[in-house]
């Protein structure tokens, strides 16, 4: 059985995970200018999905989601934008 | 004001797309054999945190967590395998 303690901190780690993922990926279009091999409906659906959560985010005025959300959009958003402009 | 029923559908909307946009990614991976814009850090930082996600959900008996997370480990973790193999 985990305690309430350590599986908080399994949550935060969780999204602290699946929020700065993005950043490597985003740093490498950004220096290779090289988006082959990523997939533009990835980026899109992906997008979409996390402009959904801030929406559900605010509505519910849930912090975290809000924060992790609204982070993950911009690196999403930025590789979606470089995958568009250099095919 | 949002209403309930709406927000609902807008969180499973969301959940959905953040989940289901790994497939497009993955079927392209399989078909080119070809990653290398991928960022293998992206790919294991996102596993990592998927998987957390999905030991949290199951810690707190959480089906829709659970659910979404290990549909995305199996997508997230067929990309990876591929990153390694296809350099």
């Amino acid at each position: 059985m985990i305690s309430n303690f350590i599986l908080k901190y399994i949550g935060f780690f969780a999204a602290f995970c699946t929020t700065i993922a993005f950043l490597p990926q985003a740093l490498k279009v950004w220096k290779t200018k090289s988006t082959k091999d990523i997939s533009l409906y990835m980026f899109i659906i992906f997008t979409v999905g996390v402009l959904s959560w801030l929406i559900y985010g605010i509505s519910i005025s849930d912090l975290p989601i809000i924060l992790a959300n609204a982070v993950t959009l911009i690196l999403s958003l930025f590789i979606l934008i470089y995958k568009i402009k250099y095919k």
